[in-house]
C-alpha cells in the first residue's frame, strides 16, 4: 500500500494519456463510428453493436458493494482497478461506468470516475459538461416541460388537470429553493399558475429512458410513453399525446451514444447514463454495456449503492430489459465499512476490533446470498487500507472459506491495476470454471405486490411489506392502466437493507412500508417508495465551487 | 435567381464538407490548437491569437441592415454569401457569427445560420447542441443563481435584501411559464421563499461577458464584477462576494474557445457567442473576430436587428471594448422591405410599387448617415427576390447614385459566393481605395445621459430623450457607485428607429423615452430600457417541435 498523499486530480493530470483515435483503433473502431470530443473523448456509434452481431458475447462481471457507510468502499475504484488488471494479465477488457451529475460536484467535494491510479481520464472533463449528454436530458426535459404548459396556455385540448401534472423539470444542479416553485405567475400572458418543481437531472426519467432503449428507435416509443400528467378523470396523458417524442428525440441523439475514454493505464472506458439508483435503476446504460460485451472479452460494469438496490435492479430490470446475460458478481467491502456494520464509530476505525467486524460481516452475507439467489456466482473483493490488521484479514477469511465464498485482498487506489491481479485472475478462474445460471427474481406477470414482497424478502430479509392505503388505491389504478406487468424499481434507503436507515449489518424481524408509486411507463418501471427520496440535493454552507477555478493555462483547479 | 424549392436543411445536408481538420490545416492551425467535435465542429485554442500577434489584423467587414420587417432581408444569408464571394474572387476570407439559440428552434420554424447557398454547416449540430456553449453558459448562470439562495439560506452573511435579488435563472428554450415564478417553498428546509423569474439563455449576462471578455483572465474579472442583487441599504453585492468566479471560469474555459465550421463552399466559419441584441450588444465574441482577423485577410461578421441598434452597439461597445478597428459596413436591404418602409403591406409586396419603394429608402438613408458617422464607408447589398422589377431597382439605384453609396445586387442564396462576386469585389475596391476612420460616437467620461442623447439623436433621429423619475434615480445611485463611466447598451424596438414600433420608415418629429436602467456592470455596459423587452419567448400554439423529427438513420428531421 503506498502513503502517497497526491490528490486523485493530481494523479489524473499526470496520466500519460493514448489519443482517443488510438483507443479506438485497437478497439477495431472504424472512423465513420467515431465522432471525437477534443483528443481524448469520443462518442460510439450504434452501428457498431449492429456490425459485432454475430460476434460472441464477452462475460459480464457486475461489481456491486456492501450497504455504503462513511468509511467509504470504493466501489468505482474497484471497478477501475478491475479492467486495468484485467487488461494486465493480458485478457481483453473494457469497463462500462455511469457518468457523473455535475451538481454534486459543485457541492461537495468528491469524485465519481474511481479514484487514485484506478480512475477514467480525463477526469476534469467527465466531472464537467463531458460530451453534453446530461445538457441534453435536461434540454429535452425540459422542452417537453414547456410544451405540457404551452398546450394548458392554449386552450388545453388534452384536458389536463393542472393540479396533477406529474412532469416537473428538471437542472443539473444541487439548487435546493427549485425543488418546490409556483410557474405560471403575471398575469393571462405567462401561462397558468400552477404548483410544480425542479429535480436534478440525474432523477428524470428521460435519463432512466436513455439508459434502458436498445437503440433510437425503441428511444423514441419510451419518450412516447412517458405519462407526464392526468386528466380530471385520472386517466394517463402521455408524450404521444402531446406529440412531443419526435422533437425529444432528436434533442438526444447524439447522447444515445456511448462515449468512449480511458482508464490511468488506458484501459478502454465506456461511460455513458447515470441514472439514480433509488427513483430509478442506477446502472449505465443498455447501449454501452451491450456494445462493451461487443468489443471485448470482459465487460467490468457496477450498479449505484449496495447489492440490495444496484444488483438487485441490474439484475430485476437492466439485464431482463437490454438483454444482458451477466457472469459473476463482484461484491466490494473494506474492512472498515464492515466494523462501521458491526456498530463501531466513524473515528474508531483505526483501532483493531475483531468482533464488530465479525460482526458486521452479516452485512456481507446477506448481499452475497442476494447474488446467488440470481444464480451468480459472487467473488468478495477486500479494498485494501493502511489500518487493516492481519487479524481482521483473517477473521474475514475464515468465514469466507467457512460460506465457500472467494475472497481477495486488492489495492488498486494506490497501485493501479497491479494492486488487482490476484482478484482479476480469480475472476477469470471462476467465469471459467463456474456455470453461471442469471435468473430474474421474479416472473413479470405476477402482481406488482408479489414483487415487491419477493424483493423485500429475498434481497432485504423483511418479514413482509405494508402498503398504506394510498399505495394500495394506486396499484389498484395501475392495474387498470395494464401498468402490472412490469418490473418494481425499490426507491429505500441506501445504508440499511431495511428501510430504516439506522439498522446497519443485517437487521432482522421487520417489515418494509410501501408509501407511495410513481409509474415511469417510457423507463418501464414502477417506483416503488419506502421512505421520502430527495431528489433535489442542496448546497452545503461551504460548497466546493468555492474552491473551483482554473490557472493561468486555463486548467481546473479545486476539482477534487 | 434560383426558383429552387429546396428547403434550406435539404441544401445543408447535400453540402459537400470538407473534414474540419482540413478547414483547420488550411488555416496553419497545429493539432495542438485545435480540438475535435466530431469530424465537422472544432474548437479552437485561444493561445492562436497569441501566436500571431505579429501578423497585421485582416480587415474587418461588418454587415448590418435596415430595420427588420416581416418581408426578410437575409442578413446572415448575406454575411455567409459574401464570405464565400469573397474566397471565389481569390482573396483569404473568414466568417464570424453568433451561435444560434435553441429556444426558438423548437418554437417557430426558421434557421439562424444563413440560408439557401449561403449557409454555415452542418446546420444541425449549429442549430442544436453544437459544441454545448449555451449549456455551458446556462449552467454557469444557474450554478450562481444556486449558490445565491444557498447563501440566503445559510445565514446570508451577506445581507442580501431578499426583494432585491436581480439574478435570475435562465434555460434555452422558449417557456413562458417560467418568466415569473415563486421559488424556495416547502418550508425551512427547502430555502427561502422569494419572488423571481428564468430568462432565455442568451439574455444572460454570462453571455454577454462572455462575448466581451479577451481571455479567460478577464473573463473571471468581469464575472466577478457582476452585481446580483442589493443589500436593503442599496448597496450592490456581487458575485466576487460570493466568490463564484473561479467556479464559474471553470464551467465556461471550453465556451470561452472560438468553434470552427465551414460554409457550404468550404469558406471557414467562427461561430461564437450569441447575445440578445436589445439587452445586450447583440454581436458574437470578442475572442473569435480577432481570432479571425489573425487568421485571414478579410473577416465578414454581422451583428443583431438593424443598423440602429447592432451596429450601433457593434461600433460603440464592442470594437471599443475588444480594440477592434473595422473598415467597412455593408448595409443589406430588399426591395420588399424598403417598399413595406414605404407603407407597403406583407401581402401587396410582390406587386411593383416605385413610390413606396422611394419612401422607405429614407429609412436605408439613416442607416447609411449612421455608418458614416462612426468613419466608416458604407456599401449597399440589395438581396434580390423574384419579384424585383427593374423599374424599382433602377428607382434604388438611383437615389444612391445621388447620395455617393455604392449599391450592389446580390442572389447568394440561390447561386451561393457566385451571387456576391460584385459585392465582394466592390468591397475589396473599397477598402483598398478609401481611408476608413473609425470611431466611437461618444467618449465614455460623459454622463449617461449624454451618451444616451448622442445615440437617440445621431443614430434614431430623435429630437430628444425623455427620463423617467424612476430612471433619473436609477442614474444617481449609478453614479454613487461609479457606473455612469461605462459605455451604454440601448434597449429599444427593433422595428423602428424611434421607440414606437410601428412607426416604419424615417420617423421625424419624435423623442425617446428610457423608462428603467439595468447595470451590466460584468458585461461592461448600462442597459436603457425604452419600452417593455421580452427576456423570455414563449411558444406558439403549434410549435416548430411538433415536427421535429429523427429518421431511421438518425438524421435530424423537420429542424427548418
Amino acid at each position: 500500500m503506498s502513503q502517497e498523499m497526491k490528490s486523485d486530480i493530481e494523479i489524473a493530470q499526470s496520466c500519460k494519456m493514448k489519443s482517443i483515435k488510438e483507443i479506438a483503433t485497437q478497439l477495431n473502431i472504424s472512423e465513420e463510428e467515431f465522432e471525437p470530443y477534443g483528443h481524448d473523448k469520443a462518442k460510439l456509434s450504434l452501428s457498431i453493436t449492429d456490425r459485432l452481431q454475430g460476434r460472441p458475447d464477452g462475460k459480464v462481471i457486475l461489481v456491486t458493494a456492501i450497504n455504503p457507510t462513511p468509511a467509504g468502499e470504493g466501489k468505482s475504484t474497484l471497478t477501475v482497478g478491475l479492467g486495468q488488471a484485467l487488461h494486465k494479465i493480458g485478457e481483453n477488457s473494457i469497463i462500462a461506468l455511469r457518468e457523473p451529475s455535475l451538481g454534486p460536484s459543485m457541492g461537495i467535494k468528491g469524485g465519481a470516475a474511481g479514484g487514485g491510479y484506478s480512475q477514467v481520464v480525463p477526469m476534469e472533463d467527465i466531472n464537467l459538461h463531458f460530451t453534453g449528454d446530461l445538457h441534453a436530458i435536461t434540454t429535452a426535459h425540459n422542452a417537453l416541460a414547456a410544451m405540457i404548459d404551452n398546450h394548458i396556455h392554449r386552450g388545453n385540448d388534452l384536458n389536463i388537470d393542472v393540479r396533477r401534472v406529474t412532469w416537473k423539470r428538471v437542472v443539473d444542479l444541487n439548487d435546493r429553493a427549485l425543488r418546490e416553485v409556483v410557474v405560471g405567475l403575471g398575469g393571462p400572458l405567462q401561462g397558468v399558475p400552477r404548483q410544480t418543481g425542479f429535480d436534478i437531472t440525474v432523477a428524470s426519467e428521460v435519463m432512466a429512458i436513455l439508459c434502458l432503449a436498445s437503440d433510437l428507435d425503441d428511444l423514441k416509443q419510451r419518450l412516447a410513453n412517458i405519462v407526464v400528467a392526468y386528466t380530471p378523470e385520472n386517466e394517463p396523458v402521455t408524450v404521444k399525446d402531446l406529440q412531443a417524442e419526435g422533437a425529444m428525440s432528436l434533442l438526444l441523439k447524439d447522447a444515445m451514444k456511448p462515449n468512449l475514454v480511458q482508464t490511468f493505464e488506458n484501459t478502454p472506458a465506456l461511460i455513458h447514463g447515470g441514472p439514480f439508483a433509488n427513483i430509478a435503476h442506477g446502472c449505465n446504460s443498455v447501449a454501452a454495456t451491450k456494445m462493451a460485451s461487443k468489443l471485448a472479452d470482459y465487460v467490468v460494469t457496477e450498479a449505484g449503492f449496495g447489492a440490495d438496490l444496484g444488483a438487485e435492479k441490474f439484475l430485476n430490470i437492466k439485464a431482463r430489459t437490454g438483454g444482458i446475460d451477466p457472469d459473476l458478481v463482484v461484491v466490494v467491502a473494506t474492512i472498515r465499512a464492515l466494523k462501521m456494520h458491526g456498530g463501531v464509530d466513524k473515528d474508531q476505525l483505526d483501532e483493531e476490533n475483531v468482533e464488530a467486524l465479525k460482526k458486521g460481516i452479516d452485512n456481507l452475507a446477506k448481499h452475497v446470498e442476494t447474488v446467488r439467489s440470481f444464480g451468480l456466482p459472487p467473488i468478495v473483493a477486500i479494498n485494501r487500507f493502511l489500518h487493516d490488521t492481519d487479524a481482521e484479514i483473517d477473521a474475514l477469511k475464515t468465514w469466507c472459506e467457512q460460506q465457500g465464498v472467494e475472497v481477495v485482498l486488492a489495492d488498486v487506489w494506490a497501485q493501479g491495476g497491479e494492486g488487482g491481479i490476484q482478484l482479476a485472475e480469480k475472476v477469470v478462474k471462476t467465469i471459467d470454471e463456474v456455470e453461471s445460471s442469471y435468473k430474474p427474481l421474479y416472473p413479470l406477470n405476477i402482481s406488482m405486490e408479489e414483487k415487491i414482497e419477493i424483493v423485500a424478502s429475498e434481497v432485504y430479509g423483511a418479514d413482509g411489506v405494508e402498503f398504506t392505503e394510498n399505495a394500495r388505491e394506486q396499484l389498484k389504478e395501475y392495474q387498470r392502466y395494464g401498468w402490472d406487468r412490469l418490473p418494481v424499481c425499490m426507491a429505500k434507503t441506501q445504508y440499511s437493507l431495511s428501510d430504516d436507515p439506522k439498522k446497519v449489518g443485517r437487521p432482522e424481524g421487520f417489515t418494509v412500508t410501501v408509501r407511495e408509486l410513481r409509474p415511469a411507463i417510457g423507463a418501464g418501471f414502477i417506483v416503488a417508495l419506502t421512505g421520502n427520496v430527495m431528489t433535489m440535493p442542496g448546497l452545503p454552507k461551504e460548497p466546493a465551487a468555492l474552491n473551483m477555478d482554473i490557472d493561468e493555462e486555463g486548467r481546473a483547479v479545486g476539482l477534487f
